[in-house]
């Protein structure tokens, strides 16, 4: 399946999405049901019916790296972790029914504690109609570990794929950006403020938004009821867990497309805007490269347009998709890819 | 949700299945779409069709907790990562059909490494006709993680629960016992004398079976052909993973009914006998409590017996169950419940 078993090549040299492309090749598919693989928001299952597929996505969050007990209530870990499972269904334009949960624990962890963590889960299931059906409770070692996996349904022809996006498409969010970025920051401040002198009051004056975008972010069920009302079915859709920037490259990567983006057509809040100015950091790179905002990006065809300004607040009313290929992979402050 | 949340209670003190069954208590399914959530080997979840279910259920390892990286292989970890879920699909008496992969790296493995771990799964996917759909990697800041979600499908009326066993029903097991738990402590001596030592090489002669059986095990699809060809639909089902007398306590629990194990009939593979000798533990001990031998442990009606003998060569040929509820939780070597 692989060649070069003897030689050793560092994972840094690939990046996630190299690995994934790169495993993605070894990866072969049989069953008949299966209509899509690794390489979108979800995997897609036909099952019994003509009309209806099945979702399916899974995602990883583990202590150290994508969460920091520190400032991360366990209530609020919970639903998050949930939320961001959820954002893949609805990326897809699909609607979460159902999750299962693996979690490895440590004993430092009370079984109150753990109860603050699933309560926090039951919430986002309860708030957004999904069962939580099942699981793997194991103890860890090292730090607390969760993995979710979400399973949704649509019909087969309203699931919106990564590549379909189209020249002269309009490119769309479904809100503002960088703020879950200029949270963590926040955060990572008075944590540090906290360890140097522990009397002192975290200052969180003002930014109750950003620290709620970063801490218990929400997945955008209300646009896929809209697109279904509008009847608009975008070209092309993911949701923003990596920043602006990475996902419009995967969507102009899969739709062999290149596009412009405007820096002053970003939406970016007000107080994301000044927290990056106070943390001397340029707001634009906090929304392009910031990520774990979890609003949706899709692309439309511009006759679609005013059926939806009516209903979004915000559409990153940007630019058109050209025509040419995308050629470089690198990230730039002023995006101009063609 | 719940109550007490000033307490600090333990984990320790509810243990794994305690702590399962309490966070259960707190779910509540709400979409009709799920037929069964928490509490079998794997959840139900109908679609379309009245005819055909589909199964999920997931599984999480983690170094220093469920293996080895001194003495696994990581193209063993693989195979064994993904053959451990689809057991549980064959416990429900359905077929695997796909899987998503969760996986977190630390950058101490090389891309040939995590090669390695991926050919593992995906000969265990071709051996066992499952596709590989979907997954996440990520970074971790500790050992290895691996967390894997099974799908399969089943005939709604084929699939076997947990709680059906009946009255003088047979106990039947799919293959014999205690094997991978003394292919364990094999390779926990020879770990041992090799970091004494570490000239000295490993002393495995003979004992291949016992290290295939830990190292490698595999999944009894074969069982649900037979049973499928035979007509014989189990009346309970599980699959053994933590040891014969913890699952046909499930079993018992589940169906509110007591049994009678006899010694002399649980299935104790010659070498499995011989090394439990040597290292000065009971057999006995080592197929009720050592786990991890993936063997199917489910319960017919008597009068299913003749059909599968012809094809069974094992079968825990064991005993009734009676009426009389389950009323101890601890296990005793000399197992008798009633």
């Amino acid at each position: 399946m692989f060649e070069n078993a003897n030689n050793r090549t560092e994972l840094g040299s690939l990046g996630e999405f190299g690995l994934i492309r790169h495993l993605e090749n070894a990866v072969e598919i049989k069953n008949k049901e299966t209509l899509k693989g690794i390489g979108d928001d979800a995997a897609v299952i036909c099952l019994d019916s003509e009309e209806n597929v099945q979702l399916i996505t899974t995602d990883m969050l583990l202590e150290g790296v994508h969460f920091d007990l520190v400032y991360c209530p366990l209530k609020h870990l919970g639903y998050k972790s949930v939320v961001v499972n959820l954002s893949d269904i609805y990326a897809m334009n699909g609607i979460p029914k159902q999750i299962v949960v693996g979690i490895g624990l440590s004993n430092r962890f009370s079984l109150e504690a753990i109860e603050e963590l699933y309560s926090g889960m039951l919430l986002a299931c309860k708030h957004y109609g999904v069962d939580l059906i099942g699981g793997d409770t194991t103890s860890s070692r090292s730090g607390l570990v969760i993995s979710i996996t979400a399973i949704g349904t649509a019909k087969k022809s309203d699931v919106v794929y990564r590549n379909g996006a189209q020249e002269n498409d309009l490119i769309c969010v479904s809100g503002d950006l960088g703020a879950a970025y200029l949270g963590l920051q926040l955060l990572n401040r008075e944590k540090k403020v906290f360890l140097d002198s522990p009397g002192v009051q975290p200052d969180f004056q003002g930014n109750d938004y950003l620290l709620e975008r970063q801490l218990k972010p929400e997945a955008r069920k209300e646009i896929i009821e809209i697109l279904k009302k509008t009847g608009v079915k975008p070209t092309a859709m993911i949701d923003i867990s990596d920043g602006l920037a990475s996902e419009i490259m995967h969507i102009c990567t899969q739709s062999d497309k290149g596009c412009t983006i405007y820096e002053a057509k970003i939406p970016i809040d007000e107080k994301t805007y000044n927290l990056a100015r106070e943390f001397h950091l340029d707001p634009t790179v906090c929304a392009m490269n910031g990520g774990e905002d979890y609003e949706l990006l899709f692309t439309i065809n511009q006759k679609d347009f005013e059926k939806l300004t009516a209903k979004l607040t915000y559409l990153l009313s940007v630019t058109s998709l050209l025509r040419k290929k995308v050629i470089t992979c690198s990230i730039n402050l002023t995006v101009k890819w063609h």
